[in-house]
């Protein structure tokens, strides 16, 4: 599919229902990148990643206002559809879901699915509701696509580690795949965010990755966790406005790890702020 | 199906998948009856309900350790497994699923579906927990199953709201249809509990199903909501050991009704306690 071509797109879980029937009765296997929308390259990476793995891609993009917490950026987060859907459909994807609030919540809902396990701790520190929010919009919308592959990126392991316990605890019969995080050439993760940052924060955004880096280097050498990771913390107290968390965990469940040299895969994560802005970003020890 | 042929059973989500999938495959509609064993002709006409509306008819056993408070029944709650499959069999069901609880929460399981709405008062004022655990375990049921039409007895009328209003949230993508209570002769609701009664208290029981429709004939003949609720309520405190509730609310929310005749299609509901045994019945005005 080119650029010029526009992309099928549906709002309504009816006719995202009649689109993917008529696949599913060809056989098609069928992948799924739901997103937020103001799409950069690293969401295009996921499109790519569900190419490889599925015969038909469906991205939606809901901006989910139950994963917000007052206060936060719900009404100021970037809303770009049209930007989006010609993005998409550069990227080879075949349809878009952009369903609305009132299709997702209409009148009357009153449900809400919760994870504990990998959702606690880390970013439920600072958003207590966050993965409740993302947990039952996650589930509705797998369950409205019944998509054979999943993919969500790595930048939100978290997130990524929640998902995979909902779709298996619910048995929602979905593989979820992992996509790599793509980064700026200074190493900043991608982030719809990012364009919150003024040029000042944006050069000092670079140290987040650095950090990591140099913190998973450390564990990866022998260094005790505790050790490396106060070093890393030290150096992210330098480099930014506030520290929300600097973290090594066990990779699979995020569960802390005993104190000495690391003993199993591990991941680094942390969320800083820049004046209004928090930023996160992990990697593979 | 003769009551001579053992009914197919399956204990595992694998080979529950495997038997639907050659259903699917023959384009069988499918209908499913969850159930927690220890059967009666309130469950068989469940299982017949299923068949009027389905090809093939699934009934699960499974006693939902999630769905019982510490000091319930659930220890006590009576496995007869054999005994239901002989039942479910002479009843025409086409398969039986009786997972164990390790199958549907193996180690690691972290998911908790909880509804608001009708899920609030009545049942979940003695039972906090209750209606969580049953919204997890229908979700897991209805996602490994994947029926087309599910049905629920009216005996459990809030868990009926509950589970309708759970598979519309989370787009679960089944019909739930409703079965009615089946009685005794004298009136009281069948249920697995009725075993814990001893015969004096079985007598008594029936007294509960007679406030109820006297309740509701009172209701529908335009005595105000609150006039009519005292004098069964007050009927309700000579008959049992206590009174949970004696209510009438809005047939398809549970809100409480205003005051002043019925003015909507409505439900009397009812919890009591003979000794240890609490016995739950409702009715339509």
């Amino acid at each position: 599919m080119s650029a010029d071509t526009p992309l099928p797109a549906v709002h309504t879980v009816a006719d995202l229902s009649t689109r993917i029937a008529s696949w599913r009765a060809e056989g098609r296997r069928i992948g799924f990148v739901p997103t937020m929308g103001a799409l950069h390259a690293g969401h295009l990476a996921l499109v790519s990643d569900a190419l490889e793995r599925a015969d038909r891609v469906i991205a939606s993009v809901f901006v989910n206002p139950t994963q917000f917490a007052p206060g936060e950026d719900f009404d100021s987060y970037p809303r770009t559809l049209d930007a989006d859907a010609a993005k998409l459909a550069e990227a080879g994807c075949h349809l878009l879901y952009a369903p609305t609030a009132r299709e997702m919540y209409p009148e009357g809902f009153a449900t809400t699915v919760s994870v504990a396990g990998p959702a606690e701790g880390l970013e439920s520190e600072a958003r207590p509701h966050f993965f409740a929010g993302v947990a039952t919009v996650v589930a509705k919308l797998l369950n409205q696509v019944r998509p054979d592959v999943a993919v969500f990126g790595e930048k939100d392991y978290q997130q990524l580690l929640v998902v995979r316990r909902l779709a298996a605890d619910l048995d929602l019969g979905v593989e979820i795949a992992a996509g790599a995080t793509v980064r700026e050439p200074d190493g900043l993760a991608l982030s719809s965010r990012n364009a919150y940052l003024d040029a000042a924060d944006r050069t000092r955004a670079a140290r987040l990755n650095v950090i990591l880096k140099e913190l998973a280097e450390a564990l990866a050498s022998g260094t005790p966790v505790d050790d490396a990771i106060k070093t890393a913390r030290a150096a992210a107290g330098e480099a930014f406005d506030a520290v929300d968390y600097v973290e090594a965990r066990d990779a699979e469940t995020l569960a802390e790890l005993p104190p000495g040299p690391v003993d199993r895969p591990a991941r680094v994560l942390a969320a800083v702020r820049l004046g209004d802005v928090r930023l996160i970003d992990n990697m593979a020890v």
